[in-house]
């Protein structure tokens, strides 16, 4: 809870929502055939509309990208670092926007919301949403907000992704593509650690084929393992090592299984028990199959030189020495195929120890390059009061 | 199942059985009052017995290190590969011996043995035991076979810790350490994969507090996700998109949850159903602590240097350009505190793209390097007929 709220804070902000009765044709053959997205925004839109930015979530995240819901909100949002007055993602100059994905838990219609046709929770009835599809949401949700182009798109991890997808699919609405921490598909150790993780969540005897809200119970175990594991994968064996070492948790070894011993395996236990009462096991499964199936490439000969051949954004992409479930090769083939093309690309490789994470730690010499970027992105103050 | 014994193969074997009715004293404190041993011989032991191996075995290893036990067996033992005629650990020419470990699951006393006290299976109350304690009774073995030294003692893994204890604990009782990609103790995140996968296995219903066999079931879905996790971390990146990357298992995208989409999905879930028939859970649990627990230097103020002073062997390291499991890095630190203490030290860091299994892969350079070395532990064929 913070105090008073950090004067470089975008404040209190509030969510909104947004229905949608226009069906949404999806990739895998279904129709949704209406849905919500809600959402969160921050600064002014400007009176032609051009400083708008779209901030694409990855995982587990959500549409709170910053600042606070209320007084007593324990942490903010979850890009803190990166947006509010005078940071990279400036809300004194752009109008900020982000919304829960398709196919989340976090208020846009997902899993737990009620399907219109039969009254009850969709469940594991909610078609398989691909990030295509999501990209195809936000292209409506910026529709109903006056936005033609976006100043910028920008994500992290599949929220690059995301980013990644605009700038293919609809080359003409944003003026930059910023992707951070991202990769151009998946590898097979990527959909490997995914698996394990959906394994873990549907042979929890409480999964019930996924319909178990109707059992008053939520496959906890299934899911605790998930977020431990995922947690393994954004960190790095260095940021563990500096974290954690071999220290122990209450100083010795216990020779028993059930108390934790090292301070690692306290602080996985914690991350996985609490992630379970904050997020839907079904939005989960989904998500990582929108990660499995990201592949543009697919499309086309499987040939990402012949993908990005028709992005018109000018690109930034951001990497992580120290991240090795999107390692900075894996942006490299995605700058490769930009020069290919003779595209407009800056490329920034910054040393961290941090892993996946590091996307989301202010990291000072990041969090620089970052602000000079954006300050290239929308160099004038058109309109929009600076106030810090 | 072989239509005939490969020419270079031990051959058939049968595997024997020790008991041992002197009381053992473990690192958890506790007293193990009688035991056995399961372990398999191949070749002759000298008059002098002085053409001894040990092989230690890994994680889900056992004393079935080569050969065939029938006619009928799908497959040799797991270190066919290096075990043989002619081959490195050269069958010709040393007796090598390998035991399962106190605590495993194939014949050894372990959690699946009745405990005398109680006439139940000792189960969840099968003592912690350490890899000190396993050479301990490695030990109380090489008594009982009438070794006083080995020529060498040689693991991989959690086998190559084994070799390595046996340097620092019994210095004079062997001529050469060979430690194969292995560590001088688990990192943070060593440890965290193995707490994900405990979590996996205890967290299962079917786990009932580690007394399954008393419910007649078994916790299938907590060992087959740790044996899924396990194998990611066997290979590397690189070695699952070789084999695997991201090719279908069925051809096209199903966009559905149930089946295996993807070919790595497929093998994973493959890996993992048919371990669950052939080990036990407890085992498991058990052969992962013993991993987070090594740490011979915390015997020695945490000084590696310190804690390798007094070994007398000759080493030979060896370790695999891709494994993160245990890296060449985690090598180079046992090969640094041998070097500082002046010792005798063999070091290959052998180029494969196999990740941490390479050491089980009968990688040509691996191999003649291996064999090369093994010349050196025993070039004179003293009355053991040479006979390929």
């Amino acid at each position: 809870m913070p105090e008073q709220i950090p004067p470089d804070s975008v404040g209190l902000v509030q969510p909104q929502s947004q229905h949608f009765d226009q069906a949404l044709a999806l990739d895998c053959g279904r129709i949704l055939p209406e849905y919500d997205l809600i959402y969160e925004t921050y600064g002014q839109l400007n009176a032609d509309a051009s400083n708008a930015i779209l901030i694409c979530h990855a995982l587990s995240g959500d549409h709170h990208v910053a600042g606070y819901h209320c007084m007593s909100d324990r942490k903010p949002g979850w890009w803190e670092t990166a947006i509010g007055k005078g940071k990279p993602i400036d809300s004194n100059r752009f109008f900020v926007v982000c919304c829960n994905n398709l196919g989340g838990c976090k208020g846009s219609t997902g899993p737990t919301s009620i399907n219109p046709k039969t009254g009850k929770a969709y469940g594991p009835d909610f078609p398989i949403v691909t990030v295509r599809d999501w990209v195809n949401s936000q292209a409506r949700l910026a529709d109903a907000l006056g936005i033609q182009q976006w100043a910028a798109v920008i994500g992290g991890s599949l929220g690059g992704m995301q980013a990644l997808q605009w700038a293919i699919d609809y080359p003409d609405r944003l003026k930059h593509c910023v992707v951070i921490a991202a990769a151009p598909k998946l590898s097979a150790q990527n959909i490997a650690f995914n698996e394990v993780a959906r394994q873990a969540i549907m042979t929890d005897p409480d999964f019930h084929a996924g319909h178990y809200y109707e059992h008053n119970v939520i496959p906890r175990r299934g899911l605790m393992l998930a977020r431990m594991l995922g947690h393994i994968t954004y960190l790095s064996d260095d940021a563990m090592r500096k974290r954690f070492d071999r220290e122990l948790h209450e100083g010795k070894l216990n020779f028993g299984f059930n108390e934790a011993e090292f301070q690692v395996e306290s602080y996985l236990r914690y991350q996985g028990r609490s992630f379970v009462d904050r997020f839907d096991a079904n939005t989960y499964l989904l998500m990582t199959k929108a990660l499995d199936y990201f592949d543009p490439a697919s499309e086309f000969d499987n040939d990402l030189n012949k993908t990005l051949a028709h992005v018109q954004a000018k690109f930034c992409l951001m990497s992580f020495t120290s991240d090795w479930r999107f390692s900075p090769a894996r942006s490299r083939e995605m700058v490769n195929a930009l020069l290919a093309n003779k595209k407009n690309v800056s490329y920034l490789e910054i040393e961290a120890h941090h892993g996946h994470d590091a996307f989301l730690i202010p990291i000072p010499h990041y969090m620089q390059c970052f602000q000079a970027y954006m300050h290239s992105v929308f160099p004038f103050f058109e309109g929009v009061a600076n106030e810090v």
